[in-house]
């Protein structure tokens, strides 16, 4: 499912034009900076309420979980305050509290889709009290008081306000693909955590792959022994993840990929495959012959086996079987499966794959569990039952609603393809082809996922690519969908990313580390103010633009790998031109412009003197020459710009040409001035400015 | 051991006139950055080993410990790379390695103090070859690679040179006081990755204090259940850290404070105390009346069995009974201690903390243990077998020497009293008394241990308490005596500190984080200018300045929580100054002088936008005003002598006023660019500049 893109860049700038006149967002978003919003808040002009050490919880009732939750949430409330392991505490009785915590019954013990997660907040400047149905909202409303928490000139407080809070959808969940590059146990957990503080209820685990099989099994154990480079979970971590994530009410998905996607499998048990073998762990990206062999007993019997260790392992009632991106070569070439298929009436590969996924969706319902797959296992005959997750698009779930199925919306949340988080803010599981579907179909749709593609990260920079992008993505699948203004968002979303800080993610805190590495040095201003303005090439292109072939030993330390998927200085420097060249100009702005197009513009010799020195930096140096010369253009647009003075024809032609060729990608990173840079120019010359897109090679 | 301080100040102040001049670095401290700095080292012109993703490591011989050194490094190469977990390999046989390592003999079992520690290492452009007489030689050897890794236009690589190199002391530690403030495992467990980093041998752990007894008993369980408000380690995880110590070449020495510093013993177990009790967990910071009860029979029942079951878990030869600072103030109270003393002779409490020790020694002694503690421990009649922690000064250690006791020295190295990095530096156990000792005596000298005592440090913060001070003071105790040159540590320290980040260490990254939380905002950087040039008080100034008492439950989150021990950026203008005044400015010295003195003069407005909004940041804010007016100040001073004018007397008075006014600490930190302004006043009005020292509630 990693493969491919759906070119939804068109379709966002459509939505951002759209999108950016309209103010959906209340005052409110103003002064309490939440996100996901909830459904209805109201600010209070009340004093707030002041958290001292002797604030304390009480807990109604005797549910283990919300005893678990309410010291879960003592623990984030210190790491949020900086407070010490004693401080806080949980009351006898509700009078003693600041806090009280009522619920009405328990959540199920093994988290169902679809329980109820609504709950109602009250905070005065005496206490607050969080009212839900389930246990499961009382922990969507704890992570809301979380998130209230601020500075106050009395200290840490919590705002007086009344909210009112459900989601919108039952499935939000966030899949990590632990198979291409294998991610630590502490990797999962800090993002859990901070999937809970965006409150996501479903973490879908992608445990096998061509490049390695992640859980011990102890029927197969050649799986790991054999497939994993030792790099794999043991059923006790298995465990000790499923437990962490209920206590934070969210449920854990294993998907174990097949009948393609599955080289890792074969390195131990070639007899399942479609060819001969012997198999290797697969080194490489991308989509690859080997395959199940879907003809044979033997392979039902070792499933039906294998997905019975696993349906005992995993609790969650869904079991997703992948069932993507088979090339059937392996198929074509095999005589037997070719008998197989004739004597089966089987005309094609996609059959073939449709009678394997029906003989497997029936051993996984045998085991008790509903069957999920991405859009490929939806085929005629199959039980409504099963559960369609979308990465073709919105048309491919919209359809499969028609037909009955229920389904989640992928296509438009890939973390991995390095979009900005506008594109994916405006995507919306009920818009497209959704919104023209009836009531009773639009009830098909449960809700999203976003997907987190490993053949580009590592433990290292993998939380960067997560967030803060998930936590706007998370909005939308929680929030009201009248939510879409995105000045709000991008504000909203830069409080919560520091705000993740406490949970050690470390999207934020490894950047200055991962340059200094590469620079060899301390000092790394100048670096840092190019690698500030320069995003990863989008979707698929760093492949393209490769000079060898990346594979899964290719360390992942280089410019690209640092550089954030968004960058913010080049939005922040683009809305000043856009307010500027729109005439929405305000004081200071244009100081500010040219603040820092003078810092770009000088800053390629101090860049020089540390490339010189590391062949990683090396690579870019022809980025921050562009840099500098792109800023000179800036500068002397915004000195025809002042002095009224209309540019020269063959000036602006001249330097229109340089932004097109400065936008080009190099060192598979593109410079994200150009865009508002080229603005500049063309107002300078009077011309009405235009979007510069991104170079087709740096986008597919 | 934590209170009062010895004022070094002094000294420090007078060595660093001595040492200013001295020239002791070769040039080679500038190519290659290491600290500590090895005995011998000489950098070749040839090509550097050039590491690529083949890299791989030959070891020779079957040790167990060697091979798990071999793969530690490995894991660590590819940290300071950004290399994947399949990157770099150990190699069948040495021709294919490009590092082999070739050990004489494994190290004991049991590493023991005064194991050969020396190695041998070559690297030409082709290999490396490491040689050491033992397997702890080669680690040691191994974190020299490490640290010579470097990145050039060739990609990551290793310089071709030869070194030798052994320690110049056996004993070289860190000790962390896990009782006045937990630290969890991975706190641990990092800071001995940084330890073994810079050659550390051993982690004194102070596992037991008023405020907590750390460690699980099995036959005292009251002891961690009553003890330990739950944050204790258990005997599994104290086996993890001693195993995880011994990989890095790292000895466990467990101290059990007795008969003082105990009072957490005694919830548990009020029978031990020499008082009635009830006792609860002291919540406060000193030194408490509690201490166990010498005159009875059933205490050293108590302490045998405890220090049996302690002394199986604990595999070192060292066991340390603490024995510091008790005040008397139960044995006076107590008739039956009072008789007691009187019916044996005991004519004062040192006599009978005296007898105390004495027993504890025959049953440390029993369980095949040699006993450490600290000065006051040294009585007549004590087997020369114990050792001396010396924290009350290098006298008090040089006069254990004569009288025969192997001693450390700590006093010099307390990280907690957050002096500046050059004033511990100074510090060499054979100068002071020790210089006259015979060479038999000196002998007795074993080496050094810096204390991170835990009144003031969190998780959070204690990373930055311990790091980067500790590498210098691992290099005094390393490296040969004669490494005394300033700006040479100052620029490896430098370079170490963000080596260091690798290892998962939160000294540099933690700090934006808790200055985004004190503001409540992601833009920090007017709070930032503020923090980057103050200091905490030193030594136990806190307290003095302290508006209400501090206990263990005091949220450790206010600016001087997050001011580093040591302003590099007052430091850094200091430099600058000091070469001013003295007619050794550099070009571009004072255009860089003057833009950080006009960043800082305009820095009051922006700053208090943010403190507004924050209790917290609201505390700094006199401190801020100051910071204005020094720099501005300090403009005019450089005005005058730009333009060769001599500054008015009246100006000069009033303004050295002003600075004596503007260095008084304000919410307990220190603004530090006060001396270097005073400096440039007295130049502008023709005076010699003198050194403004820190004000006396400031160090006391």
């Amino acid at each position: 499912m990693s493969q491919r893109c759906l070119n939804f860049l068109v379709i966002w700038i459509m939505a951002c034009f759209f999108l950016l006149g309209s103010v959906t967002a209340a005052d409110e978003t103003r002064q309490v900076r939440l996100m996901p919003w909830p459904a209805s808040v109201n600010v209070s002009s009340a004093a707030p309420l002041v958290i001292h050490t002797s604030f304390s919880v009480a807990v109604q009732g005797n549910d283990p979980h919300l005893h678990k939750a309410a010291e879960i949430f003592l623990k984030d409330l210190r790491r949020h305050t900086g407070s010490l392991p004693l401080d806080f505490s949980i009351a006898g009785n509700a009078d003693q509290a600041q806090l009280a915590i009522d619920v009405d019954h328990p959540s199920e013990e093994v988290q169902k889709l679809g329980e109820d997660e609504a709950y109602t907040l009250k905070v005065d400047s005496a206490r607050a009290e969080l009212h839900a149905r389930t246990t499961l909202g009382a922990m969507r409303g704890l992570q809301t008081i979380l998130q209230l928490v601020e500075i106050t000139p009395q200290g840490f407080a919590i705002p007086a306000l009344t909210i009112e809070d459900k989601p919108r959808f039952a499935w939000r969940g966030l899949m990590i693909d632990s198979g291409r590059h294998f991610m630590p146990l502490d990797v999962i957990k800090r993002n859990l955590d901070a999937m809970a503080a965006v409150k996501l209820n479903v973490f879908h685990w992608h445990l096998s792959e061509n490049q390695g099989f992640r859980v011990e099994s102890k029927k197969f154990p050649k799986l790991q022994q054999l497939g994993s480079d030792g790099l794999y979970y043991t059923q006790a971590e298995i465990r000790d993840v499923i437990a962490y994530a209920r206590d934070r009410g969210i449920r854990v998905v294993p998907e174990f990929d097949m009948p393609g996607h599955s080289t890792a499998w074969f390195v131990g048990y070639p007899e399942l495959a479609s060819g001969p073998g012997p198999y290797s762990i697969e080194r490489k990206w991308g989509v690859f012959d080997p395959a199940m062999d879907p003809t044979k007993d033997s392979t039902y019997k070792f499933l039906d086996t294998f997905i019975g260790e696993m349906a005992a392992l995993f609790p969650d009632q869904f079991f997703h079987i992948g069932g993507d991106e088979v090339n059937g070569k392996q198929w074509d070439a095999n005589p037997k499966i070719q008998d197989f298929m004739r004597a089966h009436g089987l005309k094609s590969n996609p059959d073939l794959q449709g009678y394997f996924v029906e003989r497997v969706q029936k051993i996984v319902a045998k085991h008790g569990k509903t069957m999920e797959g991405w859009d490929e296992i939806l085929r005629p005959n199959m039980p409504s039952s099963i559960v369609i997750q979308s990465w073709r698009g919105q048309k491919s779930l919209a359809d499969a609603a028609k037909q009955g199925y229920r389904g989640l919306l992928s296509s438009g949340y890939y973390l991995d393809l390095n979009y900005p988080t506008a594109s994916h803010y405006v995507v919306d599981p009920m818009s497209g082809d959704a919104a023209s579907l009836s009531d009773a179909e639009k009830e098909k749709i449960l809700g999203g996922e976003a997907c987190m593609w490993a053949e580009y990260v590592s433990p290292e920079n993998i939380d960067s690519r997560i967030w803060p992008r998930m936590a706007p993505i998370a909005e939308r699948l929680w929030s009201p969908q009248n939510m879409t203004d995105l000045h709000s968002m991008y504000d909203r979303m830069a409080h919560v990313s520091d705000w993740l800080n406490a949970y050690g993610l470390n999207h934020n805190t490894e950047y200055a580390p991962m340059l200094q590495r590469m620079a060899g040095t301390d000092d790394v201003s100048a670096l840092q103010v190019l690698v500030d303005v320069v995003e990863p090439v989008k979707a698929y292109a760093r492949e393209g633009l490769a000079t060898s072939e990346a594979t899964s030993l290719t360390p992942l330390n280089r410019v690209i790998d640092a550089a954030r998927p968004e960058s913010e200085t080049a939005r922040e420097f683009s809305e000043m031109v856009d307010a500027f060249v729109s005439g929405a100009i305000k004081p200071g702005m244009e100081a500010q412009m040219r603040q820092r197009l003078m810092l770009w513009r000088d800053n390629d010799e101090p860049f020089q003197t540390i490339a010189k020195r590391s062949s990683i930096v090396q690579e870019v140096a022809p980025v921050s020459q562009n840099l500098a010369t792109v800023a000179a253009t800036g500068l002397r647009a915004l000195d025809y710009l002042d002095r009224g003075e209309k540019a020269p024809q063959d000036w602006k032609t001249q330097q229109l040409a340089l932004m097109q060729q400065a936008f080009q990608p190099k060192a598979q990173v593109v410079l994200m001035i150009v865009p508002a840079v080229q603005k500049l120019v063309q107002a300078s010359a009077g011309e009405t400015p235009t979007v510069l897109a991104l170079p087709k090679n740096a986008t597919d």
